[in-house]
């Protein structure tokens, strides 16, 4: 099986009926017609994904990839590469972001290291390590971040850890890799064909000097490839991606193949949807995008995708949690749905009764 | 005890000492510094109101305020009067949007009749009715909203919930009322001096001709009211006020007095705000403002506050739903702030070690 074949998910599809059913129940619920604005068209759209009109989404995982890469030895970062495994178990233990959002929303934190550094490559305690950890990567300006044998297997972890999450009918993507916005604005820049300085920001906080190194070495890894034009995603994903990117793909697919909806949250998990996306646009209507973040190449990415995310509160700090804190936004818009009166049930008039 | 007074809190000092150490414990928490982008200064505004370097706003009510207003029968709405007490019993059986979500995000829901029509004024079951809904309404067009005593007792209404609440720590406020957009404009369009037509949108979905009907009628209040310039609060909140929105005032001011912080929902609940900003404008810190309405005079008022939403998803209910929507948004940011380790207890290297 090719890596363009394993990122390009079989979309199932829509259920019309579904979608129409909840469009008539939400009608006939006490609030002005539209009033509830995006909560209403949010609703639609999973109903159709689903196939159920009055969706709930109740089985969720938050699946959180994690890697380091070659290229974070080129100074791309704020931040040295043994913070990834260093938060790595800060997941576990419950103390970053990622932990308490996920345990706070009921969205269980699976944390897989598909290639983090570290001590003896011991997984940390309370994560599951898959073989592809073990595989290596490319810096990128010199050689492609991984073959096609690692990416595939990479994706496939995606694949696995959703499958082992329980099939969810909701999923949460996370990642954790220092350095890793310097792949996913090297992939976009690839997958569109558009110059780094486009793509490139300042990720957790590098400074001047730092994101002048981000700029140059992705400028060399597009110079590597060449050509200006838009590459394919498959070799997008190949020359400039890492293992927790391609995992993030396949996560995504299987979901996608299980009629699941997938909350997508910063920069790093959008370049990945846009990689399953350029293989198969007709994916679309299963990914809600939870928030613009500060990075300006997510707003680009966004637009580019044709994505209105649910919050803009200049978060920048990945692990899934801008999509954990867009959770109850999109669980709320599913309960007014499901427990709120309708008209006739509470003896409201509507408006066809006006006087006026 | 003038009804200029009655807007005016004592607004307690800002606690300086606790917004330092509310950002020296932010520091210090697992994430890039600022990676949690408007989160981070929300939980700083939070503690400089509260004084505690780590708040929790564990005890809070959501006061949702309800009348009728004789504007109602210019046909300014798309809905007839009779709605506003059937939704007030919706709110007590479960089944309305604010009872979904007053629920969900365990805000407890205190409904208060300030002047509810219905059959012998009876107050629907679980709804407080104060004494002040027995007084009447001017139509604004002939004659004032409310006269000075009725104004001030509606404020004293909205003090005396807020007390019988338990005087919470965060208040959600909401309004409901047919009509309410008409007195709100005219409010806004009053006291800052602007034409109606800047003021007057669709409230929850009037067509054309009742449209134009409620341009005309904040038109012709205003005529009355005389003067082109901006009007005191108080004289805003007379001449064109209903009792709900002088109870949310009083709520407010309220809250501002013992240190809560109070998340504001849309456009009347906004307005309601701005009168009290124009009487103290130092009472602004203690106000979250929860999202941006699709009633184009909300995002007008928003930006002349200087505010800035934390949701904007096209919502035009009102009940403070729009609040009662962010507010697990405002509840994560705190729980972050509380929950996460710091780099020290977790081990995680922070940027100052980085090699690069």
């Amino acid at each position: 099986m090719t890596l363009r074949a394993r990122l390009t998910p079989t979309v199932p599809p829509a259920d019309d009926d579904a979608a129409a059913a909840a469009r008539a129940h939400g009608a006939r619920l006490t609030k002005p017609a539209g009033a509830l604005g995006r909560l209403e068209s949010l609703v639609e759209a999973v109903a159709s994904v689903t196939g159920e009109a009055r969706p709930r989404l109740d089985r969720r995982a938050t699946l959180l990839f994690a890697a380091d890469h070659p290229v974070a030895d080129l100074g791309v970062s704020a931040y040295p590469r043994a913070v990834t495994r260093a938060m790595v178990r800060n997941f576990a233990a419950g103390g970053a972001a990622a932990s308490v959002l996920s345990t706070r929303h009921r969205a269980p934190l699976y944390v897989v290291d598909v290639g983090v550094d570290g001590p003896d490559e011991v997984p940390a305690p309370g994560t599951h390590r898959d073989p592809v950890a073990d595989a290596t990567e490319g810096d990128l300006v010199h050689e492609d971040g991984m073959s096609e044998a690692v990416a595939s297997a990479a994706v496939e972890a995606g694949r696995a850890a959703y499958a082992r999450a329980g099939a969810p009918s909701l999923v949460i993507l996370g990642e954790m890799g220092i350095g890793n916005t310097t792949l996913a604005s090297a992939i976009c820049a690839g997958l569109f064909g558009e110059p780094a300085e486009l793509w490139v920001g300042r990720g957790t906080g590098v400074d001047d000097a730092g994101h002048a190194r981000k700029l140059g070495v992705v400028r060399q890894a597009l110079a590597r490839v060449g050509g200006a034009g838009p590459l394919p995603p498959e070799r997008a994903l190949r020359a400039f991606g890492g293992r927790e990117l391609a995992a993030l793909v396949g996560a995504a697919a299987a979901a996608v193949e299980h009629r699941a909806v997938v909350l997508v949250d910063g920069f790093i998990v959008t370049a990945a949807v846009a990689l399953l996306l350029a293989a198969e646009p007709s994916a679309h209507a299963h990914f809600v995008f939870a928030h613009r973040s500060d990075e300006h190449a997510h707003a680009r990415l966004l637009d580019l995708l044709g994505a209105a995310p649910l919050l803009s509160l200049g978060l920048r700090l990945g692990e899934g949690s801008g999509a954990l804190l867009a959770l109850p936004v999109l669980d709320a818009a599913l309960a007014l749905h499901d427990e709120m009166a309708t008209f006739e049930a509470a003896g409201v008039p509507d408006r066809e009764h006006a006087a006026t």
